[in-house]
């Protein structure tokens, strides 16, 4: 296991009813709090009305920031910026998946940062401090809630780049499964799959001894597996809803990732986010299409030990057969959950062709100072593979 | 999942070398600082000069409170708190396993107490704040290290209870594996077996839908069971020791037992800390004597499956065996394990007679309200028959 500093200090309120908190919550730092949403689904769940009622009856006054798009757009971070200087924000509050979350996330360090936020995405600047934030979840994705970054899409130079800090982590988040009933099912599972591909880029590592890590996630993963067709069944099936958001939560608040090294890059997050970034595609389906793909072009005989773990604890596949054999049909069973979740298996399902593959690839190099992830560094050539294998 | 509110703020500085943390930390909150340890083996390991040092360099004043027993007196806490007060101390490093920690927590509160501390144990006093305070560990075991609660003895009552409040959680604590390396073989085994009684006690609850919490806590037990025969065998061996050292933290920080319910009560600690309390025994190894009895005692059909998943999941036991040959098998694995680590089985090898034993079953229920714990109550008689059982 590899030294670690570990600190989450994100508070959470987990379970249905926990929305009384709110008010209570939001006073400890503010009076003045600026909502973040999304298209409004919001007002058709009733959220948004529970969300002003509490806001109403405790005297915070609140202004908003509507219509975040599901890639959130620098544009709508320099809009929250701007509204937070004039009206005097002293609090943010997202309300909904990670696009509101991330969104509000860099308004709150932008508001301290006098040049134009997407400075610490290009880093061309660091942040440094950042307004407080809380969150309210309404689709089990990313894990922004609980975490201390953000990924912004910039569509003018088809760039999709995180940035994260400290101060940028919630100060709390409040989960409550039954703002997940009304999820379509089509972003149920892409949800699903983004928190396995979380769990997945921790999971993949070189880090042989972190033994407890490894057997946490496959602890998520079997949840994530056993709760995703379930929810997508039974939409308003509380305990599949309640285990699939707690695990995007612990999928990626550093759980998982401390003890594998500081310096440990992510692989199929950096791939995909080209695909969002030149596509608009949802996050989550990218990653299922994709994931797949990069297992088979990385496995070797280095690392094949690694797809037999996760062949044999997470599907059972018998353990004396050969690696080669267990590692193939552990991916196969990838393929073959992700689309019992009604989720592609190809680019073309998402309408991308070849057309901007090679720059794709070249982008996601680029954006990784020469190659991608830890697991087995990926070069342009790789990338470009998987992206072929993809279509 | 039951609801619940996730505040884990300790912050843990792991691995080799972080001591050099130390400095920085300290001067967070305070520069007089009263250093609480045990019978002096940090001296013998050179971590009590290494510590001195560090407070030296950086200007920090200390004073020392030295000799906290194994199972912590309120005698000690008492005259932590005068010390404390005569030579205003702003900040409490306790340096060794639970017994210093809990005991400095103890002194933390009491600090800001006028009457005695041990109002606080017998709920005549209610903690409201606390000196903050860091911890350096010596020893995987109880997990104080990441938690708010805190056990203290007091032989003249013959009393073992506990207390807990946020205030009393340390702000900080310094996990170096090779701090444990110099644990001698039984104080590792009993060690193990407080970890594995922590996830115990959370695994065995009638919380059923909360999947994720219990896949979670296989996790921790399957890293124990790997790591604890290692660990004895090797001493040195830094995979087992960090592996089993970040398990002590996680099994009792909250994260198995958040999502089980806030009234959920604990079992077997509860009729282990009469047997500490009367006989000064090693908690852990009181733990490992009785857990299996209790197991056996509390088995009945609505508890069955609970033992099916255990003895499958942990101990790969063939799950198409009948439930109850399932769970007897899995309890006489649990009892072997232990004593694979060297731990006794029955309480006459630690000098425990029939003598107290009815005494001892009185308090235990006295002490917790009439029944104890929550997966299947227990009466007197309950508590009774599985002290008897572990004659």
């Amino acid at each position: 296991m590899l030294n670690f500093n570990y600190s989450i200090p994100t508070k959470i309120f987990f379970g249905d009813g926990q929305i009384e908190v709110l008010g209570n919550e939001i006073k400890k730092y503010g009076s003045k709090v600026l909502l973040v949403y999304g298209k409004g689904s919001i007002k058709k769940t009733g959220i948004y009305d529970e969300v002003v009622n509490i806001l109403k009856s405790n005297n915070i006054e609140y202004w908003e920031l509507a219509g975040v798009d599901p890639n959130p757009r620098i544009t709508s971070v320099r809009e929250g910026i701007k509204i937070c200087r004039e009206e005097g924000i002293d609090f943010i509050l997202p309300i909904g998946g990670g696009s509101s979350i991330d969104c509000a996330k860099v308004i709150a360090a932008g508001y301290y940062y006098e040049g134009d936020p997407w400075d610490f995405l290009i880093k061309k600047a660091k942040v440094e401090k950042a307004l407080p934030l809380g969150a309210i979840l309404t689709l089990s994705a990313t894990g922004s809630e609980m975490d201390a970054g953000a990924v912004i899409t910039n569509m003018e130079t088809n760039q999709k780049l995180s940035v994260g800090h400290p101060s940028m982590a919630p100060k709390f988040s409040i989960l409550d499964p039954t703002y997940t009933f009304t999820v379509p099912k089509s972003q149920t599972a892409a949800g699903v799959a983004d928190i396995m591909s979380h769990i997945f880029e921790s999971y993949f590592s070189r880090t042989k001894e972190a033994y407890l890590q490894d057997r946490m996630a496959e602890a998520l993963l079997k949840t994530c597996i056993k709760y995703g067709k379930i929810a997508i069944d039974e939409p308003e099936n509380y305990e599949a809803r309640s285990n699939i958001m707690w695990a995007s939560s612990l999928a990626i608040n550093g759980l998982l990732g401390y003890g594998k090294g500081k310096d440990f890059r992510w692989s199929v997050h950096a791939i995909e986010h080209e695909l969002s970034a030149y596509y608009d595609i949802t996050h989550g389906v990218g990653l299922a299409i994709l994931y797949p793909n990069w297992m088979r072009h990385v496995l070797d005989d280095e690392n094949v030990y690694k797809f037999v773990e996760y062949g044999v604890n997470i599907w059972g596949i018998d353990e004396n057969k050969s690696d080669y054999v267990i590692a193939n049909e552990a991916i196969d069973k990838t393929r073959e959950y992700f689309n019992s979740l009604g989720l592609p298996s190809t680019l073309k399902e998402v309408g991308i062709g070849k057309e901007n593959l090679e720059k794709m690839a070249k982008a996601a190099v680029d954006h990784n100072k020469g190659t991608v992830g830890s697991f087995k560094p990926l070069t342009y050539e790789d990338v470009l593979n998987i992206y072929m294998a993809s279509l």
